[in-house]
């Protein structure tokens, strides 16, 4: 039996269950939405806890084991496993039940802990980021464990409560338990889609190098009448340094800088082409005068598949009104570089220090502090993981995914690539205008529907493939 | 009788006047150094009235008619003038009795308006800046009354009483008093030596173009993953254009920029290289790795004869802890070019408009706010009036005077070019170090004494001179 038609046909008993038990299962869904566990605010710590004791008590009700609600230090992680699929897959997947705060509250329609459903949309703080995936993914073991008594593969759940504040406490926790974490790859649910209700399948990410660049002249701000001609400006030579780090044309100029860059395929290339995207529209709403970046790429392949450079903040002088003349003592600029498949963070950072001290003018002083950095991601198409879930998808929605590179990073794929050596399918269904961390946030029902499904096809293609 | 040798004898009387009415002179001095005329705190504008009727009081007793505390709607301006020198030239002095403010109080050695002489320096507020210019100019006035019962040239005086607060009134004054300004030149006393006491006559003024560049993005502040690579980031479009300004070895680069310069003479050259100044001193007391500029000119030359396009300030985007990933929507720049003869700043802020035109990337938006100006001033050294002053400093000190190329500007030389129609000679005898606005402001006495005496030698040189 090929791979592609593994479970082509319905689950007719798993789809009956599933239509019985829709009440009780919206009840469900809006209990654990009514729990404030908002994890960036200490007054709601014990919400927080609350939500998980919730989580893990509905682990255990659907068949889950070894349930445990698992301190870090902060927000408990929910941990549970299912390992009696002898020879199938084993699989970790990733959901977290913390949320956002819900400022402004007086822009909300209805209270962001009342979940309400009006014209098939579930609105709730936490109603796409990311309950319905806690949510979705029970469900779905629910009605593969009512209907069979089994499940089609080996799951291990690392559900977090501290996402929506840095996940401070995740990285040590999944260290400490590397060994009961083993897994053939991860399903992080946690990304959306990226129109309507076509479904997508995220398959980049972008990572990233941060870093301060404080140039100085003078001891103190001089009189620019004095001493202008005389001595250099910070300032002049900080716009210098970055003026040399991108080219006009949106190029990075730092020598080496795109050499280990993954160039985009005609596959890739199609797969982006493929998405619902008009740069005029785009441009429009972001109120530019033209989009602008590196040539020979349209926008949504150098969003997410290319590399860039931005200054994110520039400081030094005089910012008051009116004119001052000083030659200033000292300039700062917060740079970001974000990284693409298979750029490696401390190497671009190498490569971007070297440069700056190779173009930095001699007659200033300037130091470099790193702020941060990240990893980029990027699952290929035609691997497994993804041509199960995009089988499921397809199958359960009646269209080809989208398969979609964010621009930004998801922290946690790097912590489980580099702690847990796995790779990661981004598997979710949050619709892409679902207004997470803003009021009036709100899930599709059809989705959420939809999904449980999806997820549930899914434990069956992936028990059907023979290797990861 | 050849200009350079008119008045060569000394004039025994005056001599003898000045040697007998020394201790009356100090406490005359001191009494104008009592009062608190800061002319920038509001409460201490009776003490500004004071000044004024205390500085015509002067005038009136030393000879000076059409003595006037005239009203300007701010601090009053005191007018006199002395006519009686038939055929000789018509001179306009102009000082300021107003002074800086006093803080911080608890550094001063002695209170600021108590004046002390210690090891022949004068300490008090405004001993220096400029109280002690409008007492040598009052002192020697009375040395060639009481001597001679006229004075060698028709002068009028304009002792101002807001240099200290921006001159606000001081440009509609003198239109609204144009007609009876009317001189052959102005003599400004203001400035002061550059070493030790070593007579020097500053030559040069540079000028002045200031402006806001503000550029702009998207609407809004943008996520830089999101979209770093589809738009323009403002700071680094900003950044670009400032580079384009200014190459790395200090040349402006817009276009037509030099074409007014006046060109350094070999003779301009070598009085600059007269003045007693070590680049490597300079570099260290700045604390710069090096001293930096247009190439070909000595430190000295750029300061005093090159213009310079130096960003005062910058800001944009995130300027706080941390990092914080975002295209900021705008950012900012405030820009000043110093200008040199014949430079005019219309001219140039017209130049420097298209080239940013030109050089601007399309996918910003950006405006510019002028937000000043100034033009400069060059005195040839040649000129009657500056070899005038030449022959009573060298005659008075033993040594050539220095010419000096001042950096910066003095706004009132401007105004008497432009309302008046005045070329000006800038004539002070301040010690370079006298702590102006600072603690422990300090006026040297000898050259308090040797000053007086070369403003009376100065008047028989300008009657002298056939014609300015």
């Amino acid at each position: 039996m090929s791979e592609a038609t593994a479970n082509a046909g319905p689950d007719s008993a798993l789809e009956r269950f599933l239509d019985d038990t829709k009440d009780a299962r919206l009840e469900s869904f809006k209990a654990l939405l009514r729990i404030a566990s908002i994890s960036g605010i200490p007054a709601h710590a014990a919400d927080c806890r609350i939500a998980a004791e919730f989580v893990a008590a509905d682990l255990r009700g659907v068949g889950m084991e070894h349930v445990e609600v698992s301190e870090t230090g902060g927000h408990p992680v929910v941990y549970a496993d299912w390992l009696h699929a002898a020879g199938a897959p084993m699989v970790l997947v990733y959901c977290h039940y913390d949320v956002q705060p819900v400022d402004p509250l007086d822009v909300w329609e209805s209270p962001p802990f009342v979940p309400v459903v009006k014209d098939g949309q579930m609105l709730a703080r936490g109603a796409s980021d990311c309950k319905c995936h806690v949510s979705m993914h029970l469900r779905a073991i629910e009605a593969l464990m009512r209907t069979r008594g089994a499940l089609p593969v080996n799951l291990k759940f690392v559900i977090e409560g501290e996402e929506e504040s840095s996940s401070i406490h995740l990285d040590a926790w999944l260290e400490a338990n590397k060994d009961r974490l083993k897994a053939d790859f991860a399903v992080i649910s946690d990304t959306g889609f990226f129109e309507g209700n076509l479904p997508a399948i995220t398959v980049g990410l972008r990572g990233l190098v941060y870093f301060q660049l404080d140039v100085t002249g003078s001891t103190i701000d001089l009189h620019s009448g004095g001493y202008g001609g005389a001595v250099d400006n910070p300032i002049n030579a900080l716009c210098a340094i970055v003026a040399a780090l991108k080219g006009p044309d949106g190029r990075i100029r730092v020598p080496g800088f795109y050499d280990d860059v993954v160039e985009l395929t005609a596959r890739d290339r199609a797969a982006l082409a493929r998405l619902p995207f008009d740069e005029e529209e785009y441009r429009k709403s972001l109120g530019v005068p033209a989009l602008h970046g590196e040539p020979g790429y349209t926008a949504l392949e150098r969003i997410g598949a290319r590399p860039t450079l931005d200054v994110c903040g520039i400081w030094g002088g005089f910012e008051g009104e009116g004119p001052k003349t000083i030659i200033p003592a000292h300039a700062h600029a917060k740079i970001s570089c974000r990284l693409v498949a298979n750029q490696d963070p401390e190497k671009i950072f190498g490569l971007v220090a070297r440069y700056i001290e190779e173009v930095a003018p001699k007659s200033v002083r300037y130091s470099i502090q790193r702020l941060g950095d990240g990893k980029p991601s990027l699952t290929p198409i035609d691997g497994p993981a993804t041509q199960a879930a995009a089988r499921a998808l397809m199958a359960t929605f009646g269209a080809e995914p989208l398969f979609i590179r964010e621009g930004g990073s998801v922290p946690v794929c790097a912590s489980f690539e580099s702690i847990l050596g796995l790779s990661t399918l981004l598997l979710g269904f949050a619709p892409p205008d679902g207004r997470f961390h803003a009021p009036n946030e709100w899930m599709s029902m059809a989705n959420y529907e939809m999904g449980i499904r999806a997820i549930s096809r899914f434990w069956d293609e992936v028990a059907a493939v023979e290797a990861f």
